[in-house]
């Protein structure tokens, strides 16, 4: 299977980028430059119409969205255990995906780029005040889930559904980690959190893709 | 295996309600009265602490987020064919999925109830407005892959994924174009997608399901 990853650095799409690299997957990562625009031209919209990263090219089918990623990658590549099989922790599992994406990820989105809601600059300036709270109480829940899955004895957070093994769901939390950065949210603050995202970054397969993508963690230290 | 599916007449929960019945599952229909604040009681935050509906409670055990209970639901009632098996099919079936729960929805939402994303009453007008003819073009988007479904012989929309299975899809399809109709978007105009309601309304599981929570398809038709 020939395979290409359509990613911007930072973007979600480091969500695939990452369960690649950790199945061992022989796969191109392109990379799409969301500030030039590129997304809106028309070679990337004969790929993606809606003008997203990422997608997931496979054998010339391309595949957007997260959460049908994940699932490709995880049937593709069996034995790296991306995501349950049993119907409940499968169902548990997909639960806690869909909230980081349907949730959590339009929650930062309503901050880093209130134009996609509304053309007035007043009520984008209002969207972004109501939002950084907002974020940052959808993050200490999610420092929540990271306590108990290690409460639990877990390394990875799907240990909270008895599935010790990296998932979307660590690179997820690494994502919007960072993004509450960006907002001006100290992700320290997330102690459970922040110390899983430290010992994801160890991991070779991480490492590599942070480095491809030159991430910064936190980009408050830099300020 | 016990049941119980928490919904609002006319919510998303509407999807899994569909599945439910078209499955001849044995459960229990709860009905939570989100215009009297139900899902802000200590009752219902102890079911779901993030106060949304669906919820299917099964064998005691809570899953919210539409993705997961479809794939629970799926994987309980294999004979139904509620999702496509092999990898690629399903990951089409998943982006769709994906797309309808984390863009065609929340495009709604901006226009039902602006007060989730700011409390100012401007910023919320201006949202609204700018989210009207962003829900007619995603609707009309909608009404392209229900067009392709069929223009490929199918009956449901997965037909486009070689699925020809009624599916969540489906449901969805026809509780936004609802959604469309409150939103003063004339759903009739989306010519295929609405023959293609009007065909599933008539199929007995979705008409006992529309007949239980007591829906209009089209709400200006009431104007």
């Amino acid at each position: 299977m020939t395979m290409q990853l359509y990613f911007a650095p930072g973007a979600c799409s480091f969500v695939p980028h990452v369960l690649l690299e950790a199945a061992g997957a022989a796969f191109e990562a392109k990379l799409v430059k969301l500030h030039k625009g590129e997304q809106y031209g028309e070679d990337y919209k004969a790929i993606n119409p809606r003008s997203q990263v990422p997608v997931l090219v496979a054998n010339g089918q391309a595949i957007a969205q997260i959460v049908a990623i994940t699932a490709f990658i995880a049937d593709s590549f069996p034995a790296a255990n991306f995501m349950p099989q049993a119907p409940m922790p499968k169902a548990k599992f997909l639960e806690t995906l869909a909230w980081l994406n349907n949730t959590i990820h339009p929650t930062f989105t309503h901050i880093f780029m209130p134009q996609k809601f509304s053309e007035d600059a007043a009520a984008q300036a209002s969207m972004k005040a109501f939002h950084v709270p907002l974020f940052a109480a959808r993050l200490a829940e999610l420092d929540g889930m990271v306590a108990r899955a290690k409460a639990q004895g877990g390394q990875y957070l799907a240990a909270a559904f008895g599935h010790d093994h990296l998932t979307a769901l660590d690179a997820y939390t690494l994502t919007v980690n960072r993004w509450g950065s960006i907002a001006g949210i100290d992700p320290t603050q997330f102690t459970h959190a922040w110390a899983h995202i430290q010992s994801l970054a160890a991991h070779p397969a991480i490492a590599k893709v942070i480095e491809r993508e030159r991430l910064q963690l936190n980009m408050m230290a830099q300020a």
